[in-house]
């Protein structure tokens, strides 16, 4: 795997991936290895016996999470090279016109599905960064606070590409359910991430 | 410099660094490479011929903020181990205890500056991602979008490591003019992160 800074090089450069889905990917595995982090810190403490085994098990999710998250990165990179690669189809003839549309429309829908996995993977780490915001080591309870930053800005990154390919896919009952998968997602994550920071902020003021 | 994964692999693990501090420090220098993205895909096309002159400013200024937002990944790690180093020297003797407690103050100074420092960039960061979901290429805006969400989290999540130490610091005057800065660099930020969201998600949908 790459190197952060090749990788922000890549980011940054006039090449058009990586770009914001994988920025995205990667905010979602550091919010899912920082509820790992809350959690490796509190499993074993006396202190925290009573919540142990359930954070066992945030641990477990978290880390399933983490390993999506990061594959994601290079799932993003694929997915629109994909539909790069559609329109850069020949369209000389009526049968090459006719092929290269319906290869631009798989390539778009597979490049809506891959965000809205990193939508749901995400959602998924805010919803686990509540419980350890909860019921994590005081001691690193500010990284609870990060990873629900983190998993949110990945949320609402990934959501945009969903909206920039859905817009194009010209079956809209197929668009129109990853719309709407999207925006209950997107349903009450706000607050859960401003409820979640207040807890966490509450504890360190 | 390290991978992704072995970056994330440590934040994840029980080993205190790298922490919230660095995933903070790699949002911000994320939403800096992205507006540096958008910049780098709208300078020299002629439809944007007038706003080049600007967008050539805007990614200088994001390419100091990424190296140091970079750089900031390694000096967060070593501004924590300072105070734990800190903590760790011998309290035997009367000495001990008045050197050990003065290293520990000045350890936390130092935990508390380079957090702010992580703020103050990553609320330049925001301020370039408005110019640039203004007036950068519609191709990538949401990249734009991207940018200032990642900036945002960082800024909020190195908030959280400002407070952490700040609050431990005896020499109060110099605590309250870290948060004074703190509260003026959070302030408006959530404001500027969402209408900046919202000019992008209206040019995507």
């Amino acid at each position: 795997m790459e190197t952060i800074g090749h990788f922000l090089d890549g980011l940054a450069s006039a090449q058009p991936t990586p770009g914001g889905g994988g920025a995205a990917a990667i905010s979602g595995a550091m919010g899912a290895a920082l509820v790992s982090m809350v959690c490796n810190l509190t499993i074993g403490k006396k202190k925290y016996a009573a919540v142990e085994d359930e954070l066992r098990q945030v641990l477990a999710r978290a880390e399933d999470l983490r390993a999506a998250l990061t594959g994601m990165i290079a799932e993003d990179v694929a997915a629109f090279d994909a539909v790069m690669g559609a329109y850069g189809l020949p369209k000389g003839t009526d049968d090459e016109k006719t092929a290269r549309a319906a290869a631009i429309q798989v390539a778009l829908r597979q490049a809506t599905d891959v965000p809205l996995a990193c939508c749901r993977a995400c959602r998924a780490v805010i919803d686990l960064a509540e419980i350890v915001a909860d019921k994590g080591n005081l001691n690193v309870i500010s990284d609870a606070g990060v990873a629900v930053l983190s998993a949110h800005a990945g949320l609402r990154s990934a959501a945009l590409n969903v909206y920039v390919n859905a817009k194009a896919i010209e079956d809209r009952a197929f668009a129109q359910s990853r719309l709407d998968e999207l925006e209950d997602l997107l349903a009450g994550a706000g607050d859960l991430n401003e409820t979640t920071y207040a807890v966490v902020k509450n504890k360190l003021v």
